[in-house]
């Protein structure tokens, strides 16, 4: 296939923007008084997975709390590995252009 | 013991909801006001190891912060735990996936 | 000394709980009104370094906010050091406990 | 280049710093509204890359969320590295302290 012949961060980062558009529309279904539009339902995604959580957009339902969980248990390893491989990356380009290798 | 049979992903999983469990019911008898039902506080916990911290439930009393900070330094180290095994998992199967081996 | 005695983990949580004092103390001097006891100041050091963030006590003056980012960039790292050391410890004991080792 | 001879924690943080107000200023220029001055969008951008997400300052227009999530996706990944890099620092200082190197 294709898709795997993209480099290891372009296929981590597709897959974060896929599962956090799933959970997007999830939660713009199971609460859609909290979440008005997809959109605000991908945000809120983003921010609680990273774990950023600013507290602008929190489920108030426990079907909506079990969503946000499983958001937490999932999604949250996919974007924390995501981040440790974009710094490990960063650091191995900042090497090799140290060691005059770029 | 039948526990050591299954897969790590699993037990860790256990042990995540039955310390968030722990905690939840913790914090409802030391903050009722706070935290009126046992799911809020779990909720809570769960929003508190995970480091999301959303801020719509926030102990006020000096016994609730104590043992939110017991939280913070026991259980967020089994979350985090359970999210970067999560993440390895993953990366394991893709790649497995890629060589063919599944 | 006494205190290269100590396990590890006990060394790490008495610098935690050391320097979340040291930048409550810090924050309830530079900001009191935001911060009007010490131990607001030091529940508001663990909440911000552990990365929770509730965001009920923030610092609103730009020296209150260098501070918090000091905080960030110092005691950030000890905490997230703290947390991981737990989650390897707890990992090794069920190891052993599965090895029959304990 | 002079930059190179530094040690690598002073290089991550000016990076961290740069980056910072990159976003600071972009955030600022986006949303004014919510963001007034550039040093409220540099404390945000700390606040935000460092997961703690107080929620005091949160962009409320689709264009400034893309920049937040743009902020998360990269600069998220240094803050999480410096952070990690400051605290294997200090356990090897630590180290050499009680082996008698320093
Ligand atoms: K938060
Ligand atoms: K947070």
């Amino acid at each position: 296939h294709l898709y795997f012949r993209l480099p290891n961060i372009i296929k981590l980062l597709i897959s974060v923007v896929f599962i956090m558009t799933l959970f997007g529309i999830i939660i713009h279904f199971v609460e859609p008084r909290q979440f008005p539009t997809i959109f605000d339902g991908v945000w809120w995604a983003f921010v609680t997975a990273a774990t950023v959580g600013y507290g602008d957009y929190v489920p108030l339902t426990s079907s909506g709390r079990i969503v946000a969980i499983s958001l937490i248990l999932t999604g949250g390893g996919i974007i924390a590995f995501y981040i440790s491989s974009i710094s490990s990356e960063t650091i191995k380009k900042e090497h090799d252009l140290q060691h005059g290798k770029l």
